[in-house]
């Protein structure tokens, strides 16, 4: 719809919502309140942002479900009973994409045992590689690499860039955004005696100096399986598996920069934020929420539904359900304690030391 | 400059500064002061540096204001105020480039609606979307990517590999270091009822479990806006904005793997150092800089001129001017105050085991 | 190896290893013992993964020293002493690898200053500058890019869409995950007058406000040296040095995501998981070991043998040979006593204002 026109009636039928006042007005496009022009349908999806609307021009906005839409000067609106989740569907329908074109660009690579749904189109310098197979209706953008003996499902979007190694193996409705790269190889090393981190590790660090020792290279022979409506970020890595795939489940979105370690199994509908580090070995459950910069340590496992907030360092298991903060990683309740009782140390330690006076003074006294 | 030799005082009449001694002597080159030849300028611009001289064969230094450049056995020197200032401009002129050569390569793809300006240069396959309007004097090195409608302006030089989607609007003399990504999709997803992180953020962490529910993509329909006198370092990315633009200010320098999330603004010269991560919607203001590793949640503000130190976690709104550190941020004072008293409580323990018992047996003696 | 079969006997041989019972069987791959198929080796080599063989159809597996085979239903066995370092010359013998190909892909653009030694192959669309050098034998990736007067030594495996800039000098046997960006530029800005970053950092976070002021930028004109037996993990990157270059010894590994800044110098066999990064001008020993997300502040050293913890931040001088973890680093010891502290500091408080009221009440009664 990026340069078409619609009906108000026409969008909220598209959206199962209902359409107040004006229908029959035209709307192409979305704005904030502000910016909107008349033709732009303003999004004033919450009360505090509907004195806005004023400042800008249009005629029509998208609004909660019992907003006076009269009253805010509008000739027309959508009232939607949960706005954010209307946006879904209204922004897919006014997404103008990235006009990589369609069909096969001709300076495309695509190796001749390479096989193509209907309907897909590759970008230009995209390389295909032996007997992947992309299905039907996928979008290649330029310069994205499918690696040998590789298979994704219907309704992909690899955006400019990204690269998918060998032996991958990604379900329907894929977006990969620019510069993810999918299937390197797993940081696995082993030396020939036992190493400063195995005696780390094992004597909770008394004992971590080393002998000099080279690292032996452990060559990743697994692959990676992703499920159906998965999505994975601009410069994100999912790395293969050891033995057998790193897994992630469906519908489980992957945002920027986050690395997702060799034998990894994320559950569904789970939502990594944005450089987040997943450990290798470490298995993460379905509906699990990870806020930015979260870092697991590897073979530990997170529970179904854990929430964790911004920064927050996993270094060991966590039970489902539970929401967490801090480093290390404690239950959200008990961090926002602790760091109560952190800002008042200062004052706890004079306390103290006022104590040890007067009771110095009080055993005297005796 | 870099297989040119230029006088001493060529040198520094080019950087507005004072040379000494003899001046004629030709330089090709700086180095460190050990590792220099005689015919490189060494580069000693603390007194801490100037033992190192002798060490290697230079002639000639940058050196500071008042130094004794005689006794240190050169033959001429340039005399630098505030000589890590004048190191940018010597720098400039020594620095030899990518060698990315000149004119279109003929394997670039370009659309052959894309508008480039006087003296743009285009690596070998380089893809240059269709309407996309490049300044006068820009590089666009090797396997780069101009994305649909994206206007750059003049003197950008944009490295082998960056991914530059639709819709981006970027000043003059923009920098992108090699894989920088700009203009993915935002990572923003709802759920069709209320999700376990709403009520979590609702509840402060009481309440987080979820039904399982599936997320529903929100559309990044805006685009990404650069000022002038930009750079983005190697791996970085920066996503597009829901509706209206993400902004980067003027001046302001991005480091390698930082990720700035959807609809976030940032000011004028501001620096954000590697590994940063900026959550979607949140607004940093002029002069801050954030160190390496800072992450900052979403929806907050950072005033004017903030500074935070390595590794700090921003979780709620910073008024202009502090300098913060830690997890969560905290004044840097506070934290340093804080973090002593850390490593102080087993003794505080001690001492208050201590006071309970001789509090006990005073109780007792009554 | 990977469409090939070998007998037991023959695999065991090539890993200088005993092999038992029945080594005339054939193998074809390896796998985890409850998934494998009764031509593939199970890979069991603890005590605690024998339970699964009997769930494959494993004929054959990998156990460690003293393990009873026959009691494990097998005909036959590899028996390791340290099963974990067998692994690596056994998963290099399974390797199926990335299928790239052989030869010069037609499509590749190569300088024709370049020098291929024997044998390099090079994938469709990657570009090689002019004058660069890629030792005998090595595989540069689809799409990949090596700069100008770069050097690369024998045996490399350059992934797909790895970026190499020019003046990098990299030992023999290097490999490359994809996306890597070696050589981008320094992260280095001066202001013309101090800036409130260096006054921050000269008062300790007392003073940090800035008049408004540009940031000029420091040209990076060193370049990156990296020694033999070195691997760069998938999207990771290396700044070029300042003046010199910034310098990784031999056989150390670099995971995803990492970010080595201007003028590092990394020493040899230290592992940087995923997500570190490591500021400007710092120095890093032999045989270090730094988990996901260490961060490391600029100008400071880290000694040999140091291990650090996951997320850990480091701040300051780490002598040789301690294990660190937490917020800034302090030894592990330290932090595991901290943390407990941290976590009976509500009990603490309560029991202070205990005392207060008993010492409050002693000091009544006199």
């Amino acid at each position: 719809m990026s340069d078409q026109t619609h009906t108000l009636a026409d969008v909220a039928a598209a959206l199962g919502l209902e359409a107040v006042g004006d229908t029959t007005i035209q709307v192409k496009g979305v704005n904030e309140p502000a910016l909107a022009s008349a033709d732009q349908l303003a999004l004033a999806m919450k009360p505090e942002f509907a004195a806005q609307i004023p400042e800008g021009k249009a005629r029509t906005a998208m609004l909660w479900a019992d907003a006076d839409w009269h009253a805010l000067g509008l000739q027309g609106a959508i009232l939607a009973g949960r706005p954010r989740h209307a946006l879904s569907g209204l922004s897919a329908m006014m997404d103008p994409g990235q006009g990589y074109g369609s069909g096969i660009h001709p300076s495309a690579v695509i190796d001749p045992s390479a096989v193509l749904g209907a309907d897909v189109s590759v970008g230009a310098l995209a390389v295909i590689g032996p007997e992947a197979r992309i299905g039907a209706g996928s979008v290649v953008g330029p310069q994205a690499y499918i690696g040998w003996n590789t298979v994704i499902g219907d309704g992909a979007v690899i955006h400019a860039g990204v690269r998918i190694g060998a032996r991958v193996t990604i379900g329907a409705r894929f977006i990969a955004q620019p510069g993810a790269a999918i299937g390197g190889d797993g940081f696995s090393y082993v030396t020939p005696e036992i190493s400063g981190v195995e005696k780390a590790r094992a004597s909770l660090g008394e004992e971590g100096t080393d002998n000099a020792q080279q690292w032996a290279r452990i060559h990743s022979l697994g692959g990676v399986t992703i499920g159906d409506d998965c999505e994975v970020g601009a410069n994100a890595t999912i790395d293969r598996g050891s033995v057998r795939d790193t897994r992630i489940g469906n519908g489980t979105k992957i945002d920027n920069l986050v690395m997702i370690g060799h034998n990894v199994v994320v559950g569904n509908n789970t939502l990594i934020c944005g450089c987040c580090g997943i450990a290798g070995s470490t298995r993460i459950g379905n509906n699990v929420v990870l806020a930015g910069q979260t870092g697991v340590s590897d073979n530990i496992f997170i529970g179904d539904n854990v929430i964790t907030g911004g920064g927050t360092t996993v270094l060991s298991n966590i039970p489902a359900g539970r929401v967490m903060l801090g480093y290390p990683a404690m239950k959200m309740e008990s961090h926002v304690e602790t760091y109560k009782g952190l800002r008042r140390l200062p004052r706890l330690f004079r306390d103290v030391a006022e104590l040890k006076k007067a009771v110095s003074k009080l055993v005297g006294d005796q």
